[in-house]
């Protein structure tokens, strides 16, 4: 899809630079060369060449800038226009469409209910590529081109083979998705496990960019986890690992939605934590299997309102996430462990009995310097960190099209 | 210790060579070139280096190339007295002492008993220099110069910091055990997690150099494991990942070498199988803490001859290393699993439940295509490995002397 580009130098500093103006904002030529680590003279160049093509645009001095001494610096940053993304998340009985402009920043959101475990693979495709249809129409008007697509799935996929190994969200397995999408959109398309988006998301995130090893747990419907090795995901032989959540608690514990049992997510999502709730607490109706954020909020108030019912089943579910964060530990030896996801909502009630079981399981030295932080969630991190990586693949054409300045962007 | 060389391309086929010729034994130059990829050129003249300094010998063709036609081609290969190296293998109560010659081959090997938790880290640097000593008197006469020092620990290294942070073998915890030794002998000294050495031991073996994700599992005394992610050693954050064996089984389980309850360990060890064992079976006296291999092997045959608490035991071992692989192959996803060791004379009693559990824990996708194999346990691969960690630091400081000309080996 993208063809080689021999004036590598200049392209990867054209794409380091892209990076710096999405993760940090308008900067100053001088503070983007320092960023970088490049001469003030190619930073001019390229940014000459990205203001030409409308990529970025320059801004006045900021009034902060203004009441220092010196003359103020004229600031770069990215036009959000430029090119926009669009992120597609699969998840049980929902898809939801994102479109992300050209800084990174969610530009529009919709979602559209299907029983999706009734769905085949052939209505799947169908139903994607007439809303992508329909997106890109609209968008066509308000921000740039379509510049690339991201498909986010909860379970396991095969990035490389483009297809839908196993998702609790289909009764369907190993969908051949991205091949489909390819051959009728002439954009990139891609397709990644939901965790791995969270951690792009992070990654993104200047707080976390240089952390070499580590750990992203995902905590919602199910229980995900990317893992960073040397600042890379790290993806497994067949792209299927950080199964983070089929991992055991126990052998023959609670069945789990892969349809095992004892994994930690069939203790710990909140399809675990409501099956257990609903039959003995005073909860809002609805699907019992599939519970709703008002539902799983409504568990979270009965706990820190004294429930000990409630209490009990976070102080259980916050057992078993230790032990298995234990594993993670032990096998890993991370520098962090970055737990995130809706099911933040409960840290509060999760923490005492995590840190006490991670504190059973595992000698001091184990257990080491790796330290264990919680990242809050706003917006869905999935679609944000799928935005991430849609730019990553859009940037790429973006610099090559830059090269034969001969093709439209999409 | 070792100064970057500015002629490193030179170095790094040099050190090819030698790397080569010590993994598939004598070559001729002209299938050293294609193994290496490199032009005949250079393999002549890199070659003419190492036979002038005496590092490779050459060798007259073998009976069975000179049944073919064409002109039998000479060969050449390491010689075994260029340098040995002297690895040193601390276990409970026992250190092993092991020379192997520039070939990897094992050249000598003694064993001292010694009560190393009463150890203290004075006495214990003090028993390896008076050895070390010894050796190296005696080895002046037989082999070359000790070129490079490998202790191998099992427990929690530091390989960076040169410590041993915690370790079964003694009572002590972080002992810098290194820098006395490098203070004292003129070679480069370093120490490696005893499952590290193994790994090294098989990835210098040709048949298990080329698979980029391998999760090396020792079962023996304790239980090890070292992870391979793309061909190279993952160390984590601190240097003490892949420790599988204190990953859990259960919370609350039975009790682990390291104090703390349910580790894989604590079931699948030697002294986990031995602890259940001697109370109900008759098996020959020692020291139930520390079952000896005649032990171990008795209690072997028990299950072998059919003995059904024998078996249980077994049973029962297979089932938690077969939950705790899952554990592995859930969040590494390998190409390979090999289980080593010498915990691997019962791999026939522990097969049927460890396959079992695989089955039981996890969906067939996250199984996936990982083989799982085992490697054959005749010498300690413990010390094997580590005479190859051993080696390449000495390759290292055989090249950059290359390059100097100046120094004598050691």
């Amino acid at each position: 899809m993208i063809t080689p580009v021999t004036d590598s130098i200049r392209t990867d500093n054209t794409l380091a630079l892209i990076r710096s103006l999405r993760a940090h904002g308008a900067m100053a030529r001088v503070d983007l060369a320092a960023a970088n680590q490049l001469s003030s003279a190619t930073v001019t160049s390229i940014s000459g060449d990205l203001l030409e093509r409308g990529i970025i645009v320059e801004r006045p001095p900021s009034a902060q800038q203004l009441g220092h001494r010196g003359r103020p610096k004229t600031l770069i940053a990215l036009d959000p226009d430029a090119a926009c993304v669009i992120t597609i998340k699969l998840s049980i009985n929902e898809v939801r469409f994102t479109v992300g402009n050209f800084c990174g920043e969610l530009h529009h959101s919709d979602t559209q209910a299907v029983d999706t475990l009734a769905l085949t693979a052939e209505a799947l495709i169908e139903l994607l590529v007439r809303h992508i249809d329909g997106l890109s129409q609209r968008l066509a008007a308000t921000c740039g081109p379509v510049a690339s697509i991201c498909l986010a799935v909860q379970g396991i996929v095969s990035p490389v083979r483009g297809s839908i190994v196993w998702s609790p969200a289909f009764a369907l397995r190993n969908v051949d998705i991205v091949s489909p999408l390819r051959a009728r959109f002439a954009c990139p398309v891609q397709l990644e496990n939901d965790a791995n988006c969270i951690s792009a998301a992070i990654t993104s995130h200047p707080d976390y960019m240089a952390i070499p090893n580590l750990a992203v747990i995902m905590l919602g419907y199910g229980v995900g986890m990317a893992m960073l090795i040397d600042g890379k995901p790290y993806l497994g032989a067949h792209g299927s690992s950080a199964e983070f959540g089929h991992t055991k608690y126990e052998a023959n514990g609670a069945l789990c939605a892969c349809g095992k049992r004892g994994c930690i997510e069939a203790y710990v999502s909140d399809y675990a934590l409501y099956r257990d709730a609903h039959t003995l607490l005073p909860l809002p109706a609805g699907d019992s299997a599939h519970p709703s954020e008002e539902q799983m909020q409504a568990l979270v108030r009965l706990a820190e309102n004294g429930n000990p019912v409630a209490k009990q089943i976070f102080a259980k579910a916050g057992h078993v996430l230790g032990t298995g964060i234990a594993n993670v530990l032990a096998l890993f030896n991370p520098d962090q462990v970055l737990i995130t996801g809706s099911g933040v909502r409960a840290y509060h009630q999760l923490a005492p009995s995590l840190d006490q079981a991670l504190n059973d399981a595992l000698v001091e030295e184990l257990i080491g310097q790796t330290r264990l932080a919680t990242y809050g969630w706003d917006h869905d991190m999935t679609c944000m960190g799928a935005i991430q990586l849609a730019l990553k693949a859009a940037d790429h054409r973006l610099v090559q099209l830059d090269r034969s300045k001969a093709l439209p962007l999409a």
